[in-house]
């Protein structure tokens, strides 16, 4: 379909979805949004507003996400939605034949994510997690280091979703956040994909690797309650809530060739924000929280005096920059769609443009969103361990042979 | 016994027992090493010559360690053998009635650390595990921090014992070195005490709150692998021996008020050193690897660009150096007793004089140790919760009240 634009509709547009039309979506030459999508209808006509002022069309407007998927003028969909029902409406799009670009989540049981591998496997209809941090700068230059042979074998990963995130869940009855009632009353790896993305490229997970089994343990839940007795007092009714989200999720996860991955939810106590990135190989190894570089043979001599060496993954730039991002630097900002945000939605349109398949495909989606899922499971086991299911059926035995997903995507860069 | 010298045996004069000597044992006005031992006479002849160089001292020489519990004239012994002798020596110098300064390592099993505290219990023999990290001048910061409230409460810790140990391990045989031996044969967390001892104190373990369970999981072993290659070619035997222990090992612990703490094992793969050290609250977050105190209301702006924040950790020493470290660096090195070594046996000895409680007791050393076969047992399970004893039996509960770690240790500082 190279020569036509591609007509999207856009289901959910609270704050990221809106977020996603300003910066990634709109203003794109072969991109014309056809339809938004909110259950509130002040965020729908507000996206709208949107692309009538961006893109000077006029959208289809609805609270029903049904009704897009009925339009004939709709060639994919792009759900930014609650986590709740982000598969949900991944499998109905695939059912009505719709292109998908799922915004990133945990999912709800094992089960949905079988559910939406069939409808996949039923249907044909490419989908895509659109995970950015996979299309982060430095994620991906520590990919093309791995690809190099620069770390050696890589034998261990680690990384974690650390955001600050209290003012966002406390205050989610004003601005309407589903993570409010997930912090109530879920315990578990609820948003494992923005560092389990780049570090299952890393280890090839689905291409002759895959996770098999994971424990997760959480600590107590006293972020909330600490930070909401200060912003609220003692007498609102949230400050003494006995939220079940654990401050700190703790999850490791082994993988067929005995790598291991740590994961870390930390969503509801003062830090900065990191996604804790860092790749264990036999000859190097990446620190995001120092943004540094080890390389053996060269760094041995700090061993007992690292500081001097902080930051100096920069100097590795030159070297191992990944071909996306050189284009992209080189480039400049195209059409505002800058850094990550706009990364993957190139190779989301792109791969739909070329015929491609999706570079996180659809068992990529369920491998990584099945964590949540099974953190659960794990937490409420007392931290049993659990097996992670192989969604491909034996398949990923097989696609080590395939062209992997750097050398997919640096066709963008052709 | 505060007129009289401390008579002093040493067992076990490797590279850390004859350093001991050198750097934290030998030219104390107080103290009289009067027997080394080690299994390898030459090692316990060297080590006598050092006690002879330094304190003019003839010190009777011995290679069974027995001989020195026999001797009337010792008052106390410093242990530091290979790890699989710690236990047995603490219970028979206990059962002699020689007080025991016991180096750090992991247990074998659990009955040992049984073992080991019904020793202390039946007999009443002072014992102290010599964790010189838990006087660390930022790990003492820190909880001078915690115990003055400005972390708020703390829900989460982190460590770890991130030491490259691949020249160390893979030329085991020619430094005689105990390493090598476990590494070829067990897979665990074998080295915890470094890290888990500063979080324990931080946490009040076995003072009101305890280790409940673990789960510990393994990666692969590659690394010593790919460095004997490097350094030995192939054809050396060991190269491709299948090696045991794996490069990375995370152990999840959870505590009777649901506190998690992370450490793991880090020794064979190339970086520089780190003990990993976090500690989490509701109102402030210590990193030892960017060197950095996040403190909720002061930094928050910096949420999405912490770097300029690197190494303020600095800035709180003024307000929150702990007395400890305030008293050494006013004194300057005292006898060349730099750091935590000469402060590890300052305590020790201060205890022995001051007839004190011991501040890292027979409890204490059994639940730090027994991490270490807790580790294996939860990965010869596929990392299964296991369950850490209680070995005050009970009585954790009732050492709320007692005066705590940092106030004992502060008599230091009279």
């Amino acid at each position: 379909m190279s020569a036509q634009k591609i007509r999207v509709g856009i289901i959910g547009v609270g704050c990221r979805g809106y977020n996603l039309l300003k910066e990634a979506i709109c203003k794109r030459e072969n991109v014309e949004v056809v339809a938004v999508c909110d259950e509130y209808l002040d965020r729908a006509e507000a996206a709208a507003a949107l692309v009538k002022e961006l893109d000077n069309n006029d959208a289809f407007i609805t609270t029903d996400y049904r009704d897009v998927l009925k339009m004939d003028n709709v060639d994919a969909v792009v759900i930014s939605t609650a986590w709740e029902a982000h598969i949900q409406v991944s499998i109905d799009a695939m059912r009505a034949g719709k292109i998908v670009g799922c915004e990133v989540g945990g999912a709800y049981s094992v089960d949905d994510c079988w559910q939406l591998v069939r409808a996949y496997e039923e249907t044909g209809t490419p989908i895509m997690l659109l995970e950015n941090c996979c299309y982060g700068q430095y994620e991906l230059m520590v990919l093309n280091m791995v690809k190099k042979g620069f770390m050696g074998e890589v034998v261990h990963c680690r990384g974690g979703y650390h955001h600050d995130l209290r003012e966002e869940v406390s205050f989610g009855r004003e601005n309407r956040h589903y993570r409010l009632r997930n912090y109530m009353h879920r315990n578990g790896e609820n948003y494992p994909t923005h560092e389990l993305g780049p570090i299952a490229k890393v280890l090839n997970i689905n291409r002759g690797n895959r996770m098999i089994s994971l424990t997760s343990t959480s600590s107590s839940a006293k972020g909330l309650n600490a930070y909401l007795m200060e912003k609220k007092g003692p007498d609102y009714d949230l400050t003494g809530f006995p939220f079940a989200q654990g401050d700190i999720v703790t999850t490791v996860i082994r993988c067929a060739h005995g790598e291991t991955i740590v994961i870390t939810l930390d969503t509801t106590l003062p830090r900065a924000y990191s996604r804790g990135f860092e790749v264990r190989g036999t000859k190097a190894a990446y620190f995001e929280d120092t943004h540094s570089v080890f390389e053996d043979g060269k760094h041995n001599e700090f061993d007992l005096d690292w500081k001097p060496q902080w930051n100096n993954a920069e100097t590795y730039r030159e070297k191992f920059e990944h071909p996306i991002w050189q284009k992209f630097l080189n480039d400049g900002l195209r059409g505002g769609h800058g850094g990550m945000d706009g990364l993957v939605f190139d190779a989301f349109f792109e791969a739909i443009t070329d015929n491609r398949p999706m570079p996180i495909d659809v068992y990529d989606m369920a491998a990584w969103m099945c964590i949540t899922a099974l953190s659960e499971e794990s937490i409420a086991k007392g931290s049993a361990p659990v097996a992670v299911p192989d969604f491909t059926g034996g398949r990923w035995c097989l696609r080590t042979e395939e062209p992997d997903w750097a050398f997919a995507l640096s066709k963008i860069c052709e």
